[in-house]
């Protein structure tokens, strides 16, 4: 019989969820979901429910090489996002992987810093290895409003200042960055600003779901643009595609013990 | 607006495999495929690929305890999965933690050994712990022929050899034994045998496809039981079921690498 065709492939570098809302888990699910070949090299393993991060087990530098390599030097990959890096350590060895990639190769950097709860996910003194060297390799950046803050050192209250704070993450090298301002509650809408190479803006205005299972939307969103750009998508066209995904999974999302409930990553199959 | 209600929560406890085609990895697509929710306890990561796995690093027991905590406490578990478990200490951890769920739970226990290319993921002295402390607690054990050899010492060459060993493999307190002939290779079709409580067997038989991209069968099929099961369905209609979608990821496995690839967990969306 003939041999199916191989999806392109999609890498994501990144801590592991146990409860399966966010993490390698969201990223494997939102891969599926759209059609690509998951894959994973796991940085940290985190004891985590709907209330919390309890505890989390960063993995060896040599474990988190070693996986890179085995993906890459057999199977290969069209997109990488990462996500959790935990320690300076970690996200110096990350970037120095990821240069070892073809440079066509599109990268997706969701700069996790918190959990959802606000459980730290970043030791503070990683965050120039970030800066420095793991955003000039960036194709799309996609920070919140604390990740901003926390990279640039600017607050931003009001979409005007979403402006600056894109100008300021452009500085630092990655060719597009995806400010997402669904923390700036007083809006009805959660509206995001995507920066490209030229300067040019495009906002992006989606519905807010009143809803509180939102567990796992920036990696879901992070791994959707990789996926889509993984299947050939410019990148304004990847963005716009992952954010309707991301605001179905959330409108779709659902109560999973006592906290925050997960997006349904199967949304569109229901 | 009205919130969803949660899907059927189904938890693995198995290895990651960075490459993507077996391990967690496998189980959390084939969860997403079937719409149940999947959450994972890591016990161990591997550096893998299509054409082996290159090394691998066992969490602490803590991890593993915690992990299963963060979620069987506060999100609950309405059916489970144990893949990889490596060593004996990380085995009796694991029968340990399953024996504080409600006894009704239902329990799919793959009791992997080695991986699709030969490579060792369970030291030798940890079968004891499988066979004394897993086993009696299985709903559903699913071993192919070398585990069924490393389990009850039997060689089983032909069709009426797999009755023996399921009944050997009852004999060691699982309620049902699915023996899994598909190593039999001169037969056409692949043949799995089902044997129950009260010793009934139903004989499984799906074409064989002659496809060499089947790796991650074993943890796809398993995972799948476990999720027909959280859904309901009884121990055979369950079994029926989730050989039908390995049957078709099969088929539509894909090339991936310079040796075996992964079955296609997203055949039905295709």
């Amino acid at each position: 019989m003939p041999t199916a065709k191989a999806p392109p492939r999609v890498l994501t570098i990144a801590g592991s969820d146990s409860g399966g809302g966010a993490g390698i888990q969201a990223d494997l699910k939102t891969m599926l979901a759209h059609g690509v070949h998951g894959m994973s090299v796991l940085t940290a393993v985190t004891a985590q429910n709907s209330v919390g991060v309890q505890n989390f087990w960063p993995l060896p530098i040599e474990a988190v090489e070693q996986q890179f390599r085995s993906v890459a030097d057999d199977i290969g990959v069209d997109a990488v996002k990462t996500g959790m890096l935990a320690s300076p350590e970690l996200t110096s060895a990350v970037a120095r992987l990821i240069g070892t990639l073809d440079p066509a190769v599109p990268v997706v950097v969701d700069p996790v810093s918190v959990s959802k709860h606000g459980d730290p996910l970043l030791a503070p003194e990683a965050v120039d290895a970030l800066r420095t060297e793991l955003l000039p390799r960036a194709t799309v950046v996609t920070p919140n409003l604390d990740e901003v803050r926390l990279i640039t050192g600017l607050d931003v209250t009001d979409e005007k200042e979403m402006t600056a704070a894109a100008r300021a993450l452009s500085g630092l090298g990655p060719q597009w960055v995806l400010v997402k301002g669904g923390h700036l509650t007083d809006q009805p809408e959660s509206v995001d600003l995507l920066v490209g190479p030229d300067g040019a803006e495009l906002w992006l205005r989606a519905p807010r779901h009143d809803n509180r299972h939102t567990h796992g939307t920036g990696c879901t969103l992070a791994s959707a643009i990789a996926s889509r750009l993984a299947l050939g998508d410019d990148v304004p066209s990847a963005v716009r595609a992952a954010k309707e995904y991301v605001t179905g999974g959330i409108a779709a999302g659902f109560p999973l013990g006592a906290g925050i409930g997960p997006v349904d990553h199967g949304w569109r199959w229901r």
